[in-house]
């Protein structure tokens, strides 16, 4: 049984890139283990619900996770003029693949997740995630990406969302022009693929820019960055890289206009508003 | 003469409402000292050049501060049909005014500043932010902005920018009706007001909303909530209310399309952008 603690903890994670540290109140540690791929932690936190955190690193908060949850999946799914076939690889905590569900749709959501002690936590800690789980229409293959998209039928897959860690360690392979061409050939004709892609204020050259770059490589030429808050992420700014075979558009306009589900962040107004590049960035 | 640290130290800010601290390694102290109102310090950072510290708390720091300084002036002022008479109430380090001072339409730049000391601290320590302090529109006035606004003339300001720290210590009665009356008499019949309103995710009740009402009942019944990041605030992620006699349009619209002068975030786009209002807050 985790312990509460009387007095202040904190967590905290530091961010040598930009010489900061951002740390957390903490009122319990609830679980720790070893899996094969990762160290995992999870807290109880005083105003953050809780969090999940990987190799040292937070990877997602109860109380924010819904701006990133949001907004890695319906600014895709709504620009996809019809997204009947979705993968998600990573995306372990399972709310990825919640917000896709909604998306009456949609017909099969295949999650690749190498480890799947990430998803056994989650369903245990943040159940409010995992609500979609046992859909008829998800398939969960807890195995390596790089190789389970490498196999994948040519032509079978209208979004790809990749959820994943930094480009550090199990995920590192999953930012390569290798496994892009291998994402770009399972996609259809007008099919996408979105991957959060970090901190537009310390990021953007060392990764974003780099990241993009692969991607254009693996000929997908048409890319669009979009932006959001994330507050326990380093700076509290993130990004999503949006690729496509073909040219980018709102193909569902009228849906995100009128949304048949409830959101707390995304709508038809911050879909548009997302993809504004700030003027630093344009120059870049 | 500062010394320098040959090892690391750091500036901590915390945050009871969130229960999250931000730290910055900083590589020196530069300044401290007691104003008349206030504790100032300054710091040089290793990642975030120099932070400008107010009671403990960051105001700036020069590495992020253009979003904030442009998305406090730059919207206000495009959606202005015809900026001519610009009063600044805070605004010490001088950074929103030079960013006013950018609109070539502007005829009077007048600064209300209650603590000169700010001001003369931010000359010798962020010079890049005071290129525009000798500009001949601009008239700094060092001393209380609420009296000032009471005895202001009626009709006679085109945009007011209440750019403050936060709603306590001398800063509170910026945030009152009273105040917002007298700004509302002192503006043209096309007049704005532009207020910084904290952070969507952790004030938008307990400061934002509350403000948005005093505004409401000083007879301001044209409210709009901009959007932005801001990495150095608490969640990294902050707001600003604009205040209309009449209506809030995009006045200025082509300008803004066609920008005759640089900036390192605002453009046409994050201007539309800006404001979208996330999900949760429409409903609250």
């Amino acid at each position: 049984m985790p312990v509460k603690n009387t007095h202040t903890s904190w967590f905290s994670e530091y961010c040598p890139e930009s010489g900061s540290t951002f740390s957390l109140e903490t009122t319990a540690k609830l679980h720790q283990e070893q899996s094969p791929y990762q160290t995992i932690e999870i807290f109880e936190s005083r105003c953050f619900g809780n969090l999940l955190v990987i190799d040292g690193f937070i990877m997602l908060s109860s109380r924010d996770n819904f701006i990133y949850h949001e907004m890695i999946t319906h600014p895709a799914l709504f620009s996809h003029p019809s997204p009947q076939h979705v993968v998600i690889v990573g995306g372990g905590d399972c709310g990825a693949l919640q917000q896709v569900a909604r998306h009456q749709g949609v017909q099969t959501i295949c999650q690749i997740e190498i480890d799947e002690r990430v998803t056994r936590l989650c369903e245990q800690y943040f159940p409010e995630l995992c609500t979609s789980n046992h859909d008829r229409r998800v398939n969960f293959q807890f195995t390596d990406a790089i190789e389970w998209m490498r196999a994948a039928g040519s032509n079978s897959i209208d979004v790809i969302i990749i959820d994943s860690t930094d480009p550090v360690g199990p995920a590192e392979g999953l930012f390569q022009k290798a496994f892009y061409a291998d994402c770009f050939a399972a996609l259809k004709a007008d099919g996408l693929l979105i991957q959060q892609s970090e901190s537009p204020l310390i990021h953007w050259q060392t990764i974003t820019q780099p990241m993009q770059n692969e991607m254009r490589a693996a000929a997908f030429n048409h890319l669009k960055t979009i932006f959001f808050p994330q507050p326990v992420y380093p700076t509290g700014w993130w990004s999503a890289t949006l690729a496509a075979k073909n040219q980018i558009t709102f193909g569902r306009e009228d849906e995100s206009r009128n949304l048949n589900f409830k959101t707390e962040y995304y709508n038809h107004a911050i879909h548009t508003g997302a993809f504004a590049v700030p003027a630093f960035l344009g120059k870049l």
